[in-house]
């Protein structure tokens, strides 16, 4: 086993091999725990327990040398009892750090294991835009604790990063930020920043602000390289940046930093004052987690799951789905039930219908795709819809004659009866054109009602593709066949 | 309609903002265009063409104030005649840069409609790094004049770009970024910047390199600007970059960006000397086109769909997955004919198989979406595999056991036959317990065979799952039932 981990280590990425090290440290360090309880009756506790404690220092050392998102994504891989082996073992001064880091899932079962002062401990390390992300996991007990603990203005801008929705500019924007005045020259910002010693992580632009914290323009670093220090900011800074409101959806403003190649941008109050700042790094947080969502929803998943999970956790994650998809294949079964006479005269519908079915659904859901896509892009207006339908309706017809041309021939050859293969043919090309329609329509409809068109619109037209699909079907074999 | 478009426009981003005036005008220019038409026999041609061309001159001055980004996003969401209406007003010189951004499906229309001396204009404005992303979408002849026309070392830098994979570091680095040396003082480097002029967008850092351009160190712009001037660089600059090299894989060094939140990174060759340099502009793209690819791919879509595209190249896009649906269903099917006789003795079979065979697919494709995630993450280990599978049958065995209760519960109910229920409710859980072991093994495999797990995992398992529901379910009743 030795051998495979080292193996693998070496034809990995860096992230990887920490893993591996970290996952053979701890499989010795269970080694020596189990031979500590065997031989415990031979009284070799002490040196076992000295072997025991060497291991564990040999894998803090590994872990500290690590940085806080390896060691996240190291807890993250591993199971339960180890991920809190490690974690008792981080040192307390980057707890905090790492919290922010993990999965929604592995931060609940290391915070459930801390108790109030290591929170507190933890939280200390953090800024008041960072503690807004930890709060809604921990006990309320800590969370005024904390509020007690933060000077006033930390405790204003907490509350304030609290009172925004997750999905608003305000809960994501941090207040690191540096504000200069307009009538200064640069030689006086570049003293200032000195003086300073730090400036805050992507940090690209300088905020120009007057004496009512009113944002007048920005100065990006580059310019303040290199200009003539003797100049003023007013003169050399850009007056129009892109600013956000913290009332704002957080995806449309990811996009606009993708358009704009952002990495921060000021976010200002309805009277212009400066009130927080955005980052390139919170916006790529916000791609991930929309493109993540997007997947786990797609897959029929609920929220994230950390894949360790007890299995109870892991039905109640996937039950709501399953229960919703378990209702539309009943209906799906009862259409069919209306057709059981139909089928029992011939037999070959039972073998057929499912065919029907499925390409209805498959082709329903690729349009669907195109256009919850286009709608995400703001590629969709009102006007383009008739057109979209006409097209689809368009690819609908020609797959049906052409699909179902084909399987209505192979329905003929394998059954001998060329009005089946015709009513097989039909049906499929009403199906593609029945899944065209409500693959256009059901976006359109739940983007109308301010709905997210990607949550459970593919669940929708599967199952009018499979209930209409045996319904157009069975009814078609019915009216013609039987 | 007009207030229709100004309400909208009011209530929306800036960005349908822009998209609804440009649509207005164009109507406006398309009404002028209609007329002109009409009335071309009652000769007033010469008003027409300048009421025409003033509408033209007010949508030019329009799309002139946009953002190349904003006029490449309002391309994409015109239809066909429209988009080229624009595309001929945009300014020559910004060509290049709208090129850039459009979608891949219209870029290649707009670029179909320029003649070569055009294309040329445009590609002039590119860096090489850029051009090699257009290069691809080129006619051979105009790639070999753009070569002919760029100097040695540009040509050298177009050329290496273009020969790495579309998913290597090498074709994404740029070539914009500024080098120092490490024998200076912070002052030497300050008034170089000034004597530069520009900063390349993206730099948060300069690179140290020593006279054979090996990279010794990098110099973030904060530190160069916190620190005393008279201090070396050498002092300063930190020696452990995040360095990468041109071969590695864009996805892996794309979370590298997230993890470390990086804003430019050098990429060295195996000598350690520096060739190129990225940017998380660069990288964010990555993480978009990754999401989007999977989100098109678990759609059924073969690539990006302009929605206007022809229904010929809509077909075209979808086939293949049609395809193979088709055949999957057609096996399902066969599996089916099987049992014909079981069907013929028994209706209710064939009403009630379409259940075990869809919650089958469904519960797969939760364990497939879960899993495939943690491969991408990186948090599935050999050793966790046999863990997962675990906890995924008990997942499996519970779901079965609950739901297929119910629904056997429903069908006895229904149907009137105890035995018709127990033969649905061990079909169910058979069909889940498949779901669950396919859901873990087909990923793992393909991942073992160096196969993308997100591609298909889906499509098989569904084939799984339809045929496997279909068999167990349709075999039971056989044996017990008939």
């Amino acid at each position: 086993m030795m051998t495979e981990i080292e193996t693998s280590s070496r034809s990995t990425t860096p992230l990887q091999g920490h893993l591996a090290r970290v996952s053979e440290m701890l499989a010795r360090h269970r080694l020596v725990e189990k031979l500590a309880h065997d031989e415990a009756h031979q009284h070799q506790d002490v040196v076992d327990s000295l072997v025991h404690r060497q291991n564990l220092a040999e894998l803090q050392r590994e872990i500290d040398k690590l940085h806080p998102a390896d060691v996240a994504h190291i807890l993250d891989a591993l199971p339960p009892e180890d991920r809190l082996s490690v974690w008792h073992l981080v040192k307390a001064d980057r707890d905090g750090e790492i919290l922010l880091e993990v999965s929604d899932s592995v931060r609940e079962s290391l915070l459930a294991d801390m108790d109030a002062p290591e929170i507190l401990a933890a939280a200390e390390q953090l800024d008041a835009d960072e503690l807004a992300d930890l709060a809604e996991d921990l006990p309320d007990d800590v969370v005024h604790e904390l509020m007690q603990r933060l000077d006033a203005p930390e405790r204003e801008q907490l509350r304030s990063a609290m009172s925004y929705e997750e999905d608003q500019v305000g809960a994501i924007m941090d207040f690191e930020m540096i504000t200069i005045r307009e009538d200064v020259t640069l030689e006086v910002v570049l003293r200032y920043l000195r003086f300073m010693k730090e400036i805050p992580e992507q940090t690209d632009k300088l905020f120009v602000v007057n004496s009512e914290n009113v944002l007048t323009g920005v100065l990006p670093l580059k310019w303040l390289l290199v200009n003539d220090p003797a100049r003023m900011v007013s003169e050399v800074m850009a007056v129009d940046a892109n600013t956000f409101h913290p009332d704002e959806d957080v995806v449309e403003t990811a996009q606009a930093f993708e358009r704009y190649d952002l990495i921060s941008a000021p976010v200002v109050d309805v009277d212009g004052r400066l009130i927080g700042r955005l980052t390139i790094e919170a916006m790529v947080d916000v791609i991930r987690e929309e493109s993540d969502a997007e997947t786990l929803s797609r897959g029929g998943l609920r929220e994230d799951e950390d894949i360790f999970a007890s299995v109870w956790k892991s039905l109640r994650n996937r039950w709501t789905w399953l229960a919703i998809n378990l209702v539309t294949a009943f209906i799906a079964s009862r259409v069919i039930g209306l057709f059981e006479g139909s089928i029992e005269k011939l037999v070959a519908l039972a073998a057929l219908m499912p065919i029907v079915a499925g390409i209805g659904g498959n082709s329903g859901n690729q349009t669907i795709t195109m256009i919850v896509r286009a709608l995400a892009l703001g590629q969709v207006s009102p006007s383009s819809a008739k057109r979209l339908l006409r097209k689809e309706v368009g690819v609908a017809v020609l797959n049906g004659l052409i699909w179902g041309g084909v399987i209505g021939l192979v329905a003929w050859l394998l059954y001998g009866s060329a009005a089946l293969g015709a009513v097989m043919t039909a049906a499929m090309t009403l199906n593609l054109l029945l899944a065209a329609l409500m693959g256009v329509l059901i976006p359109m409809t739940l983007i109308r009602f301010d709905r997210d068109p990607a949550m459970g619109a593919s669940v929708m037209i599967t199952a009018l593709t499979d209930s209409g699909g045996f319904f157009i079907f069975l009814g078609l074999a019915t009216l013609f066949l039987i």
